[in-house]
């Protein structure tokens, strides 16, 4: 009656090579769209990335990547692995909690439905994103499911920074990468 | 580099405890709120579950209940928690997928904004609830967050069948002893 959701084994690596701090919201995503680039390559995910950084000094938490094929679980986006690696790395299922610096969440596409939904809960206090909606539907083929109409404001009404379109052309030319690479392109019948 | 969402140690035996096959909609509600009431009564976790069944013949696959606190993962809700083992169970990130029967979840209330997005890449095809948003939240004081203002519809148009108000008072009446428990109600802060 547990469920247990890995990073691949080439993520520690990766992180191990990198600073511990990213001063601009472009550096961060810079390592991000790297990341999404890693996780199609090496055939451990789809091509999603998220980072999660302190927002002020730039610290990087971690990283989580896409898994829901590899964990047989379609909740592991990007995005859920991402923040529940870092709440278990910070001891808190609230990242915005008492105590806690503001957290950045740092997204190579818009979020989906299901992870739209997620960042309120995760105690983030801000999101960055680079690739639109419709980019990530055009160019891999996934489905971001019923999205809010009003996502942004809806967002902003809880207090949570929204910046978009950071690196938009670099995270899409990934995105594009992966859709010439014909791989798996799951869940997208209804799509 | 992982995480590990686990159930209460009490889930099995009170599953060991039922029936195999849940002929009606009501039975099955009947058991989530049971499951519902247990979680709180026991301290492990928030006044939510979620039950997956094959639609059509009954058979329950996994209960879920929330585990949001005890995991430290803001995600650990009882819909994620019931999708991802049943999942696991049945080696397939897509309970919907070819070879699969029709997967049906249950749940005590109406899913929040995050559950509700990830109904569509959870592959279940039926959907079936009890207490709506707005009593949740008075019952509660948890909050659904920004739910799509068409959900029903959204769900509906991707093929998922939606059944609404099944044992209502019911589940209102359990949620509502939890509201006199005077336990814990995380991230309301800005709900």
């Amino acid at each position: 009656m547990e469920i247990t959701l890995s990073l691949p084994d080439w993520v520690q690596p990766e992180l191990d090579k990198l600073p511990t701090h990213f001063a601009t919201v472009e550096e961060r995503m810079a390592q991000v769209i790297h990341f999404s680039r890693l996780n199609f390559m090496y055939k451990t995910g789809g091509p999603f990335a998220a980072g999660i950084f302190e927002r002020d000094s730039g610290k990087l938490i971690t990283m989580g990547v896409n898994r829901v094929v590899p964990s047989s679980c379609s909740s592991a986006h990007a995005e859920i692995m991402a923040l529940s690696v870092a709440q278990k790395k910070l001891g808190t299922f609230d990242l915005g909690g008492e105590g806690q610096p503001a957290h950045q969440i740092v997204i190579n596409g818009q979020p989906c439905a299901m992870c739209f939904g997620a960042i309120p809960w995760s105690g983030v206090r801000s999101v960055v994103t680079a690739a639109h909606g419709y980019e990530v539907e055009a160019l891999t083929g996934f489905d971001e499911g019923p999205v809010h109409p009003n996502w942004i404001h809806e967002l902003e009404k809880r207090d949570i920074e929204v910046i978009t379109d950071v690196l938009r052309k670099e995270a899409c030319n990934a995105l594009a990468a992966f859709g010439r690479s014909g791989q798996i392109v799951y869940n997208g019948r209804l799509g």
